[in-house]
């Protein structure tokens, strides 16, 4: 069976409509907040700041570049692993989350960030830290779809997902006043549950016919590493990006960068472990090492202490290994859900995990350890929830991590169903995982250079 | 015909008188400025500052590591595309920008910095951006020259391109008073056309002799990924770096994010428009995804607004990836311009661009967007230029404009001339585009352990 | 002779026992410190501190992020040269880093941060920057052993590595008070002559057997030039990241920036030098061109001027490229010592230069240079060493480079003497510097997709 996979009308069709679109809304909806606009000097007067510096950008900077590098680069090379797909990997990476980002600030805007006085929304680098978490969702979900969808259906996938994301977040943020400064829940939980729904509608019983192409080589195995280790390293940024200023930021940092090193080890132990020789298995180095970071989404900012950290780390590494070896077997075969990157593993169950943390970390705070002042800083308890204890917190949490899963399931079901339709120019079974279906890929070095010499040694040992 | 391509006096010689020269120069002029001696603390007691967070180092050192990550690994892996010039890609570019940047901070000390005192050149953290800045024009230069020069010619041109640029620079920005943050005019056009014109000037009609080598393979396409990946989430940092303290750092991240974010899009779909079956071409995706930052260069610290911003980078997208299209073949055939990289397309006319749209919204510029004060503080309108009015500053940028591509043809024109004597070891026509002429290239993977896994195959087949 | 190279057994329980251990120590000694701890904020209003930002977090946490990059990429990824090693190469260097780290923040938080009142070791950025920095040590020793050892003697290696260098750094930092900000001594000089040592002990007489693996291919050198890259464009920040806030750190990456540039130009000139027909050496490329970081780990934070870093770098990338051509073989085949990385090239010999340059820029400082507050400031020269001149902190200073050699020659020593041990896996000498030994290897992607076309040529030349 083929199926017709020319994008040539559709997928420039939605990149200029979709692009031109939020040129309009962005005309309509989007301006620069106080401390962008050149209006900062009269503002900084007026609200007596003395130094530039004060300026949000200077705290939040540097962080974002990190979580820029973890999108794009992060995101991106982990998804080139594949022998044949490293284009379609790390390009259609670069093209969802340029839409999505775009999509993201308004969207996210519409419920955060609506001036109420003029209908507009003011952006500022926080913003932009926050259109970037919104789009990683997107890409989890992409990576249970790679190699198997096309471009204008992973377009599709992104649109829906900002949508739903915006919508799920806004709940669990603003009406439930859960915490989740690096989003195991809004982001890691939503994203995992929201792919893996859509990949277990887009179900393709004959997928083993392209199973030659769906491996990694040696050199693929190495850029993926290139993804892998910028991930690894800027998640403290990651989930530090959005908390608060000073200690908050600070304690986040040490945090992540604690349970990642703790999940390395765990992850190296479980690996050798399960091979015949102890000889370890690359795919669980590229993933599992960073269950960790995703763990620590939700209580990054707390007071879990360096030890809790660990700890978390520990079993996270431990189970998203478990998962690899085990989990993703039976899922394909018995859920019939098959997830390329295996992002169960890497973000389902540390989501979940991290969801748990987060709500255990929560409702056993106390003003002994965190004090007066620090709990209620941590955890905002002012204004509409000036009252609430922190039992009730840890179940607002808990609520929250339902409202994410409920979320991933109930879009990726919609999405699903709306991208199974046969209108969007995706592959065949036979030619999935190839690059060449959506790119004009360059002849082969085989064919091209040492061909010839190959050709040569033919001839010679044919002599 | 052979050449000799025999480096082994003139490329350790330049080297090494060029390092003496620069040793020797330094020596006379180049000393800490206020801010990077040891007598800070005694400044900073002298103009009551009371932290030493308001040393400039911490405005800038973030940007500047993002801007020399573009430098560097920016540019320098977006040149690893080809098969087999990888090694010169990427290490020719380090040892050119490495050379240039301390030229270039005498050549800029000596037009902007010189300390009228005691004539000596005070460097700081924003001395190091500029000199990366600087750097980066005759890196584009390079880009057109890409596998048809030697090394010894890269070192003149850099030589030649650094003093240009700190001329022409000094012209717009301090003659002219034109703003110019992130260098659409400065460095984009002016370093396209200056290496446009030696492309010209060193026209190889034979080149065809050495096609074969002139294309990319499957993983020499993604190491390229890395390098337009770094330029493409950096440039927000690009623009960014010498911006005004506070909101004009902050105006111009959100910027140059929405442009680059705009411009991806569109680069998608005209690549995907023109091709048979709607397949992205690689090429394109690496480069014109990269024209919105380009064309940011010159607006990024005004009020362009945020949908303005997505404007340039839907028109950039595309005119970029046409040019790929049309314009690089007709200016091979037709002008006999053969550069290698695409220069024009990605820095040529986005620059280009860049500077029509920085003069245009200078000239809209008003008090009822920017404010009285905003609007002194974005176009700097105090002491000479005190009683500018928007229209003359437009009216400049325009000037400036014009400046750069003068600078850039007639340089070009001249360096050209020199690069054309026979002294230089370039490489023949049938030897461009080969790491061979100028590396140690290590045996190939193919003749070495898998070439014995051929033989054995061979003789299974021929038995 | 083959060897059991089973580690099933032996790595888990190694990661396991030391990440449970890391758990245990971390619960009863470690603790946030008062920047990081929710308590915070009351501290501040204590201290009467203003503004967030003067959190230690925002003058170190750029600097972090980019030492952190360095560790993880830029060691990783530069010991990917060799063709079949390059799983091995990033990926054991990860996990004795992620191990590394956490040892490392107890072993220096005993020794220089243990809090007398509770015995708490309070972390803060700091610690985990000082962590990475003791971590690169190891990262050092293992390249002098790269692609011989096994796992789980790299983790033996790391965990003696860590105590020797907390032990050592004491003694040179609090007991010499000599300053090191970047480590040429500390860091470099331990490192190298601790793994030169060990390399010594395990000396292998028949390596030559495993020779045809010993060596890069094309696109492994292109890997390892993302790691040289990365390593020296973050190199400023190494050498700054724990400089004096201001101008310290500022003066710091000035410096350093200056000898890397010319420690370039100095090592292209070499490498082509050495050459018949002026050919440029990869392997000198890649290391040599970071000679000038190291050289400059002394001296960085103090008044040597952009012209002495100038001089700095050029000599040190002369004696490193000299020592790539001479004193590489030289040690093979006379001293018996095997090292795998040229490290002692890369951080012996320029570590060595920079703890001199160190002790001749303390001893020729001036208060006439410095100012009277700068120069106290720049050597601490307050408490018990507050009568202390410059030309005994010379002295010192040179002595703690004599005490950086001793404790990396005596502690690899020991350290090898261990390793030397039969039981931990080790490769045979046929089977060094080859991945299939630890590692789960996808098949050759000529053995796979092209493969099949060769024999379909092969069929066509045969017929």
């Amino acid at each position: 069976m083929t199926k017709n996979t020319n994008i040539r009308i559709s997928l420039p069709a939605v990149c200029f409509v979709w692009q031109i679109a939020m040129i309009i809304l962005f005309g309509v909806f989007v301006r620069y907040d106080e401390e962008s606009d050149t209006h900062w000097i009269e503002h900084k007067r007026r609200k007596n700041i003395s130094t530039n510096l004060e300026n949000d950008f200077y705290y939040r900077y540097p962080s974002f570049q990190d979580v820029h590098v973890m999108i794009f680069v992060g995101f991106g090379f982990l998804m080139t692993f594949l022998k044949r797909y490293s284009f379609g990997g790390v390009g259609f990476n670069f093209l969802i989350a340029a839409f999505g980002i775009q999509w993201a600030l308004l969207m996210q805007g519409w419920f955060h960030h609506l001036d109420s006085d003029d209908w507009k929304i003011k952006i500022g680098i926080e913003n932009l830290i926050n259109a970037d978490f919104c789009v990683a969702g997107c890409l989890i979900a992409y990576g249970a779809c790679l190699g198997k969808v096309s471009p204008v259906q992973l377009m599709v996938l992104t649109l829906f997902g900002v949508t739903l994301f915006a919508v799920e977040e806004y709940i669990i943020l603003e009406l439930l006043y859960a915490k989740d400064a690096g989003g195991s829940m809004v982001i890691h939980t939503f994203g995992a549950y929201y792919g893996l729904t859509i990949s277990r509608i887009l179900y393709r019983p004959l997928l083993s016919q392209s199973k030659n192409y769906q491996g990694s080589v040696y050199h693929s195995d190495v850029f993926a590493m290139i993804g892998t280790l910028f991930l690894w390293m800027f998640w403290p940024s990651f989930n530090s990006a959005i908390a608060d200023h000073g200690d908050g930021q600070h304690r986040a940092v040490i945090n992540t960068y604690l349970t990642l090193a703790s999940s390395v080890l765990t992850a190296f132990a479980v690996s050798s472990l399960s091979q015949k020789h102890g000889k370890l298995d690359m795919v669980h180095i590229q993933n599992a090492t960073l269950a960790g970071g995703v763990a620590m989404g939700t209580a990054a900012e707390f007071m879990i202490t360096p030890y809790g950290s660990l700890i978390v780390g520990f079993c996270s590494g431990i189970v998203s290994t478990l998962g690899y070896l085990y989990l993703t077997p039976f899922m394909e075969k018995t859920l019939k859900i098959q997830y390329t990157c295996g992002i169960h593993n890497l973000h389902g169950m540390p989501g979940v995990i991290g969801g748990i943390v987060g709500a255990i970390t929560a409702a056993s705070a106390s003003e002994s350890v965190y004090g007066k002042e620090g709990l209620i800083n941590t955890f905002d308890f002012k204004d509409a929830v000036a009252n609430r204890t922190v039992s009730i917190q840890g179940g607002h949490q808990a609520a929250g991590l339902c409202v994410a899963i409920a979320f991933g399931l109930a879009g990726g079901a919609l999405v699903g169903g709306i991208l199974k339709l046969p209108i969007w120019g995706d592959p065949a079974d036979a030619n999935c995982f190839d690059d060449e279906v959506y790119w004009e890929v360059p002849e082969d070095e085989d064919e091209n250079i040492p061909a010839s010499r190959h050709l040569d040694m033919n001839h010679i040992s044919t002599k």
